[in-house]
């Protein structure tokens, strides 16, 4: 249907210029911010719900976290110690977009808080299009999704400027292929930094919060 | 952006009536089809070619793998014992419509075969918007993806007929009730029949095979 294809560039166009301005607001506030990315159940919110404790005494966060119906990850980053954690249903729609995160913004009082965390839809193909003016795009693997997915989804690994590689305890249970998973990696992505980690276990979680806080600390 | 909805709409319309039109295609020559659809990861390809060989000298099968990229899928589908495997790459779509379908099914002789299985994008969300034409929808879910997927992709879980819950070996290593998922699919979808099973140790795999022999049995 080629018809669309105009339609289609002018919402992405609108979007951009939208995601500018969300940056803007961000960035004017002192705030660093990242938009978390992945599959449904690689771990978004687990990770926040690991994070957030970690951070405690340290940073004040916000977490924005959307999804299609529901608010169990708001009310869990907020059980986890997020200074303020807001709900996006995207009623239906497989990605964040710039606008929804711009209702979200206009909720919190920015210079309250020196690390914004957006949690996007669970979904390795649409929000890899939208971006919404965050910092740093961050997309988590899992173990046990498999080791093809960057061979088979290379928008999103092409994009991003971290990957966690979360489920690391699943490693001796699943065939997962390190080598052949970080070889994709690399063609796509070749300067991405990555962080293996468990959620459940704990393994890991140090080198990445060490980054968020060091992230947060160079932001001007 | 209201001035879009009629667009979308008319999309939808327009996939419909393809969707009926290859539903005549399929039908007309015999062939009983299922419209396999999963998150990134969760097994549809594994679980095809778990399946295939246990077919074989019963059922001839064609399968139709959707992918934004490469030709993994069907490379193994192919491998495992497919009579025809075909590869769509969407070039970025994240999920397969009718028109994509169509295109696929025109290379096929039709009466060739038993069984058509279409392997959606890996994508919980955009493909339960788009009928294809098969005869039956079939979600896979799997175990370390969390027991909250039914309350939060609840478009997904309401539109299918059959539900694999896949990797249950992995049932021992990760946090998953059962009953807290069973009861979100129960509330959304409550006739839907279900086959916990798990593709790497072939545990339950001799259930979902019988159910799929009895349906192209019945399939007039």
């Amino acid at each position: 249907m080629p018809q669309n294809i105009p339609i289609v560039e002018n919402i992405l166009n609108a979007n951009d210029r939208l995601a500018e301005e969300n940056f803007t607001r961000i960035e004017s506030a002192g705030v660093f911010s990242i938009n978390l990315m992945a599959s449904p159940g690689a771990g978004k919110t687990s990770l926040i719900e690991q994070t957030l404790p970690l951070l405690k005494d340290k940073l004040r966060v916000a977490v924005i976290d959307g999804d299609i119906a529901t608010s169990i990850d708001a009310d869990r980053a907020a059980k986890a110690g997020a200074q303020a954690a807001i709900q996006i249903n995207t009623g239906g729609d497989c990605h964040l977009d710039a606008v929804m995160l711009r209702g979200a913004l206009e909720k919190l009082e920015m210079d309250q808080f020196d690390l914004l965390i957006v949690e996007n839809v669970g979904n390795l193909v649409c929000p890899a299009s939208f971006k919404l003016g965050t910092h740093k795009s961050i997309l988590i693997a899992s173990v046990p999704e498999g080791d093809d997915k960057p061979y088979k989804y290379p928008g999103m690994y092409r994009g991003v400027d971290a990957l966690v590689i979360n489920k690391i305890d699943l490693l001796p249970y699943v065939p997962f292929r390190m080598d052949y998973f970080e070889r994709g990696v690399q063609v796509l992505n070749p300067n991405v930094k990555t962080f293996p980690l468990s959620c459940r276990t704990g393994e890991g979680l140090d080198v990445w919060v060490e980054w968020l806080i060091q992230s947060v600390m160079r932001n001007p």
